[in-house]
């Protein structure tokens, strides 16, 4: 197990969804906030995964970074559709990490 | 969307991993540790979902609780057994969750 000694804290904002039965054009929007984002200076990385449950997870450089991202129209606008049309149930929550551990290995 | 006020900052632990192609036994360890987990005080949640890449968050009151359920023997075990057979790589980020918005709707 690797830790960084000299860790730098940065942000992580986590999105957690439960898409409606008819959630049509959904995965569409969600690439292009995708694209969107890593074109957004001080963006780091994203992780994401779904079954009942979905769940991204953006990583940033700083508050002021994901401030600048949300205020993307683009992001909005799919932010505003997303509680309309997609989701029954979602939540975003900004955290800051302040440790982090990890291991890579070979298959 | 709701934001509360008052609201009462709590840590997540993201947990992200890619499996081997050969992982048997992993989910019963899951099913374990997840239990396990619910059990320790100061647990508020987890949330859960894997395709290619895993991600497992759960939400404890403090840093204390995090340590205190790290120290579990089974949580120890299962994190050994995890390095060794079943993933390929993982990462384990400790993060402080500053602020949250979220929204329920009917279906």
């Amino acid at each position: 197990m690797k830790t960084t000694e000299d860790f730098k804290t940065y942000y992580a904002v986590i999105f957690t969804s439960t898409l409606k039965t008819n959630a049509e054009g959904y995965h569409e929007m969600a690439e292009k906030m995708e694209a969107l984002a890593k074109l957004q200076p001080g963006f780091l990385g994203i992780d994401s995964a779904r079954n009942s449950v979905g769940i991204t997870i953006c990583y940033w450089e700083s508050i002021d970074a994901i401030i600048k991202w949300k205020q993307q129209s683009e992001y909005l606008t799919a932010q505003e559709k997303g509680k309309t049309d997609w989701h029954s149930l979602y939540n975003v929550k900004i955290c800051k990490v302040e440790r982090e551990y990890s291991l890579s290995a070979l298959q």
